[in-house]
């Protein structure tokens, strides 16, 4: 995810967390939430009085679920992370067009988009003086290639932009690096988007910056980096948190500290990649669509399973569990997992593209891009009335504890269609850990947790079948 | 650490952990401690109320200090990990000596030892089926090299030495992964410890472990493994719990994974080291000694901060405190930096043998080895009425509440002169994280935090100072 992340997720450290240490062997199931008994006592609004049964359905049927969470593992296990331009990305999106077909969704296909290939190629960083260190590094998406045998120069460490434009004359000949501690991910994340342009701007050969999470087992993190007409381009990549403290403390103490790059990255031809479709048709209004997905793209490490195959199975599943319930609303819900959002959003734009005719008809679009960690509910963007319908369909939510609907929210993919008039929301989950994994060889299938994946597919579900089956039509402004 | 382990750190995960984001920026002063008004309520023993005052003292400047947090920062990033026969260790030995000089610290000087040189050299594990992934790895210590243009081979993955014992007639021409779960370190790291010798039993080409920890974020941990007279000695490595754990659910699925795996892991010549030595001579008894200390080496991996850095240098710090207080005990108090525990205990066996003229006036042995977090007392091994007057002592402690001694413990470095009778005790602390970074690139300064430090820094202060300067000797076994 990207673009629209602090609206949706400041991540806040508050309060007793649970160990993790087994959670990469056991799967916890919360056996806590009781929709059953516990509805009864909820106040339901008007909206979500007439949909009861259907949501208590779905939030049963989700809960109870093995088979998404399994799903959303074998994905990420047997293609493995799913860069655009990649292998492993086409052949997972050929899988789920397959897994779609045998599901039973409808229109099931892919919609063509061209998408950028960025290649990483061998790539490493050594720190050479005053000691020897192989350091854990990950080039920085869209940064090119260092010569052959690599750059290798004295290291001018600054804590900020300011700082360096404040001892700007140090920087030529040298490589910069940002050692910017994580506050929050808008703010940490101008170092890896920008870094280069500013480090080049003042003559560093290279640029380096402190990996753009809050905690770290010597975890580099990649993710999207820009270059500026007129600038030169110089290599950028991440170190560990870790050693970019180190290295900061060690100039701090005095020491030189010299490192070895050497980085093959570059860009090849656009490639060939899909949006990929599937529907319930809606049995009164189908041409009335609530859009519904995440990304299938991913950075090319670890399994891409928090960001976002969790999003994407998790509305997958969402949809395939209103099918196996026999539940048709009146209007049609299209899955969507859009390519190409971590570096390019060439889907979330080529969807808008394609479906401009219909985007008036777009009643609604549901991304889940900040992990399937337990959700809280949505940020929607859209008109109060809009609103006001969705926080009593929310009220359904209670027993799951994911019914909270505040305002602001959206997504990455769905800004394309949102910019056009389309209501949008994005689901809310606990945000503690997620930037532990983000854009790291750790965001993997076993940190998730199957409860919490569940409540994701049951919250998607009940939020997107009622807006689905209610009958008015969401609200939107008029003017668009 | 190694050997004493499951005596003296069972991994517990119980009730609420503060979330550990920040701990690599800010550190933690905690000043709810507050030894001078809480005293006065706390029952003391007989000996304690002897050494109040003595006692107050060291827990007050151990509790206010930042020099030797410091130090030991530096110290790890100054030098870097500190494996035995490398520059990295003997460098920081150097310096370590000299600033033991500068604190006035009296008889410093390194005893030499001949340690073991094992050589990592360049190394990679990479799955190249199913699907494309440069996996995290980590040579075992003392493991063999692959052939230079490595060993490819299909996977075969085990959970257990019955398993493989059972499917021995698979094995032939594979790599066994032994995909075994964390459950406490002296049971899994068998697999580290055994496993080559296993798999070439049963005709393997090479052996990977999933790693030795209950946590990973992509991250690999070392250690020491052991060959047999006898059986073929075949590479050993690890590779992260993450792609262990994912191999292993992809083998359980039907496919068919296969490794390449390089290695130049070899041994060299034996090198010199040095235990590290320093005093404060007793006043009255100065050939009656108190022995305390950690282990100077580490792996050659992040920089052996916890792992014994820490042990190191809290024993030394406490040591500086009592010199810097003016403190001068009626035994000596003798700081010992072993080395080569890791891949040998050279160090700890020989301190013994230059010893063994005065291992009867060797009235007790400390080591911290278990990382420097909060401690919580002692296990000590000797006589009942030994552990009386350290439990006596200890209430000195309670009001930083790390004055519980219990029975049984110890430590590596200072088994061998335990095994000759030196009565001898381990630090035992909060043990929920050591096994995350545990020989591994993340076990690092910056995971550590100052107030914890200067806890176990007090508690060893006050429990070797007393010990020293109490009239009556330490009761030990009459006959060894």
């Amino acid at each position: 995810m990207k673009t629209y992340f602090i609206t949706l997720l400041i991540p806040i450290f508050i309060g007793c967390q649970p160990p993790q240490a087994s959670r990469q062997d056991i799967r916890f199931v919360d056996i806590s939430h009781e929709p059953s008994s516990s509805t009864s006592d909820i106040v339901l609004g008007s909206i979500a009085k007439q949909h009861q049964s259907d949501g208590k359905k779905l939030i049963d049927v989700a809960m109870s679920d093995t088979a998404g969470f399994l799903r959303l593992g074998e994905m990420c296990e047997t293609f493995g992370p799913r860069i655009s331009g990649s292998e492993n990305l086409e052949n997972a999106i050929d899988w789920i067009l397959l897994e779609m077909e045998k599901d039973g969704l409808e229109n099931v296909h892919g919609e063509h988009v061209m998408v950028p290939k960025w290649v990483r190629g061998n790539e490493s960083a050594q720190m050479i003086a005053p000691w020897k260190k192989d350091m854990a590094m990950l080039g920085l998406g869209g940064s090119i290639g260092t010569p052959p045998s690599g750059i290798t120069a004295e290291v001018m460490v600054v804590g900020s932009f300011d700082e360096l434009t404040e001892r700007a004359n140090e920087a030529k000949g040298k490589i910069v690096l940002f050692n910017v501690p994580f506050t929050n991910y808008g703010k940490t994340v101008q170092y890896r988007s920008r870094g280069a342009v500013a480090a080049a701007e003042v003559g560093a050969l290279a640029s380096i910056i402190r990996s753009v999470g809050p905690f770290s087992m010597n975890t580099p993190h990649t993710g999207n980096s820009h270059y500026k007409d007129g600038v030169e381009k110089i290599p950028h990549a991440a170190i560990t948190v870790e050693d970019a403290a180190m290295i900061g403390r060690m100039a701090a103490r005095g020491q030189m500290v010299k490192i070895k790059l050497q980085m093959e990255g570059h860009y090849e031809d656009d490639s060939p990649s899909r949006n990929v479709v599937a529907e319930i048709k809606g049995s009164v209004y189908p041409d009335e669509v609530i859009v519904m997905g995440g990304h299938i793209d991913s950075w090319d490490v670890g399994q891409g399973a928090m960001d976002d195959g969790g999003g994407c199975v998790a509305a997958w599943q969402a949809v395939k569990l209103m099918k196996d319930l026999g539940l048709r609303p009146k209007r049609t819900v299209r899955v969507v997992l859009w390519t190409n959002e971590e570096n390019g959003l060439r889907g979330g734009n080529a969807y808008r593209d394609a479906h401009k005719a219909s985007l008036d008809n777009h009643i609604l679009a549901i991304e889940s891009d900040a992990g399937v960690f337990k959700p809280s509910g949505f940020g929607f963007s859209g008109t109060d009335d809009a609103l006001a319908i969705l926080q009593d369909i929310g009220t359904l939510l209670t027993p799951i504890e994911s019914g909270i609907i505040t305002k602001g929210g959206g997504g990455a993919d769905i800004g394309p269609i949102m910019r056009e008039g389309v209501p949008g929301m994005g689901l809310r989950v606990e945000g503690s850990k997620y930037f532990w994994y983000h854009h790291t060889n750790a965001d993997t299938w076993d940190k998730l947790d199957q409860d919490e994946f569940n409540r994701c597919v049951a919250t998607m579900a009940v939020m997107a079948y009622v807006v689905a089956d209610m009958d008015e039509r969401l609200p939107r402004e008029k003017t668009k």
